[in-house]
């Protein structure tokens, strides 16, 4: 026999799913009777897809095979999709190209970041600052960009960055939101800080892109880079994306000056000499089966705006939180997540004894999320296909799994 | 009426297709009426990728969704597929990982390369060399390369790049056959001469995978890159891959550290720590469509081996070059590709006039190669699909369009 406040908390939920906006887009991917919360980490697939797909390798790939790199757009794709990009991080056009990984796109971005800040008379700064509690692979990056342009790497806690910057500060990679915690970091605030030290700012929208509004230009974000895999839903590891900033790239002097990034890619001349705009951020060949099934993804995006999607998404982590105190039993799990809006992302993390173990039950009885050691449990909430339902399921069957 | 020499080489053509042993291999790929001599820019599509991509589209990414990183076995896509690979290029396994672009590998390779070689008592060595003659992007990178590690950049035709060797060469980068004139550079020489100076050897394989013997192992390569979208036919800028010598991958010290190449990387640990062997070369996240379209595409290899490849590859562009003797008007063409066996790769490569022009008439009349500026049409020999009867007919048709 169901509690008075489960059938309450299912009504409720029933009462926002019957209202939400965004509920027809649901439709449009590939789901099944899994609660999937797990969209931080991969997007489910958009239907549409698979067919999209079929069509590149076939005809484009198979029938006009090399015809295809004029005839079918390959070669403009990256810059073609960065324009799709670029009205969901804040961007207007010809800023955005994509292509490679993330981790390749944190190189460039500060490499060339530290290039701009010694140019503009800044040959003194010597310091990379990085977001200490960052997805390691931006650490990694940012120490070996430190390595190769004479840097010392500094590493701070976000709230931390401004009491590290000074003259001696080139560029400060930081992250929008924290993978594990979902902590949402102060991107305005920030930038501004990094700018007043006369630095450049890089940030990373892995966690945030596709779930909430970024407002690039409007910030004056230097230069950023994100996946494309998680709340763009663009298939497993689908290329990444780099933005820079309209005023800056003329500056921006690529330590991947392949040849995709040349004025004149098929002069075959044997000196660089860049491209002019965002197109200075290709290097080689992009990998077209990978870049064309991002493009078709992103149609899911046609017709939504990215306040819609936010609002949504913090009514559901609002709602999801609910559920878990109303059936959580006291003191078995513990929210990461930061309870003001302003400082959360689009995931609940979970502090919880043996998580591991807890998530792999969850998973057995259809409710997917992650598991980040040593003792955290993720769930990503995508405001496109993640209903309210979802969200009280998922709360209920933890606290059955906790029981 | 058809002159009698016409009537000797179409039949010798047809002889000489029927008893091509790697006659049934072109049943394997999608081709139509038209002569592809375009797979050293774009291999023809294997038949069954189309149905494999659609599987990991529709159920591994649709169904499994996150799941698939472990069940679907994405994660160790990259060495699994380099493993493939390695018979190929005559390496043992464990040598090989597949991912990110020619460009970016040829980055990762030359920076390690300079490090080993000061890292060997060689700390004077400020010199990298490179193919002058080489495909442009292999120029650019590797000055961005030498910039970053504080090196000189020599340039040196090939041939001239044993007089330039010496006690400040730190590495080198070298093209096995040179993409305009088809011509195939001496591997095991150049490697020794190299060596003989306490430099690493780096190679280009993008014009000679697939098509003809490399000997990686044999010859003491120290690094090598290469594409897989010409004669591997992985598809529209399929990853690349990187070859790391086993005896060298202890040192191989990554300028592009993701978190893929670290040790335990869901350990998510703030400190790198690298992984052992060939995942050292990996960097961020698989692009997994276009990996595992490439792995597919790798099955038509099952059952071949190079060298008969190699056999068929050279009777098929002595025959090509024998026929457009036979057809083309006296000194409308010169063969830039040279005569001797030992020094030809898999296509050839003819100036000519107009050469432009004549390319895009070619194409109109279904003899697909490809137009190189100022003066060259280049027409490649992928031994899996391509006939004596495909050789012939081009060069007829080459004779027809410039008569």
């Amino acid at each position: 026999m169901s509690e008075p406040r489960e059938d309450d908390l299912r009504a409720e939920a029933e009462a926002l799913d019957a209202r939400d906006e965004l509920r027809a887009k649901r439709k449009e991917f590939v789901l099944d009777d899994t609660v999937y919360l797990d969209g931080n980490s991969l997007g489910a697939l958009p239907a549409h897809v698979a067919d999209r797909v079929a069509d590149v390798i076939t005809r484009q790939w198979g029938e006009l095979r090399i015809r295809s790199w004029d005839e079918s757009g390959w070669w403009t794709a990256p810059e073609r999709i960065g324009d799709r990009i670029a009205p969901l991080v804040g961007a207007a056009p010809g800023q955005l190209v994509v292509g490679d990984s993330t981790s390749v796109n944190v190189f460039k971005a500060l490499v060339a970041a530290v290039r701009i800040a010694r140019g503009a008379g800044g040959d003194g700064r010597d310091e990379i600052v990085v977001d200490a509690t960052t997805f390691p692979t931006d650490g990694y990056i940012a120490e070996s960009a430190a390595r190769l342009t004479g840097c010392r790497l500094v590493q701070a806690a976000p709230a931390d960055v401004p009491g590290v910057l000074g003259e001696r500060t080139a560029a400060v990679l930081l992250n929008h939101a924290d993978y594990r915690t979902g902590r949402l970091h102060d991107l305005p605030g920030l930038t501004a800080a990094v700018h007043a030290v006369g630095a450049l700012a890089v940030w990373d929208l892995c966690h945030t892109a596709g779930a909430l509004p970024v407002g690039l230009d409007e910030h004056g974000v230097d230069l950023a880079v994100g996946c494309t895999y998680k709340y763009l839903n663009g298939g497993p590891g689908s290329p990444a994306y780099l933005y820079v900033r309209a005023q800056l790239q003329d500056r921006f002097d690529s330590p991947l000056p392949g040849w995709n990034s040349h004025a004149e890619p098929f002069g075959m001349r044997p000196e660089f000499e860049a491209a002019a705009g965002a197109l200075r951020g290709r290097v080689g060949t992009p990998d077209i089966l990978s870049t064309l099934a991002l493009e078709a993804a992103l149609d899911v995006w046609d017709g939504v705006s990215v306040d819609e999607v936010r609002a949504k998404s913090l009514a559901l982590t609002d709602f999801f939180l609910r559920c878990v105190g109303a059936y959580v039993p006291q003191g078995r799990v513990r929210s990461l997540t930061p309870a003001a809006h302003s400082e959360r992302g689009s995931q609940v993390a979970l502090r919880c004894e043996g998580a591991g173990d807890v998530m792999r039950r969850l998973i057995e009885r259809g409710v997917v999320g992650d598991f980040r050691a040593p003792d955290v449990l993720r769930f990503g909430f995508t405001p496109l296909y993640v209903s309210f339902g979802d969200a009280e399921r998922a709360a209920r069957v933890l606290a059955e799994t906790l029981g």
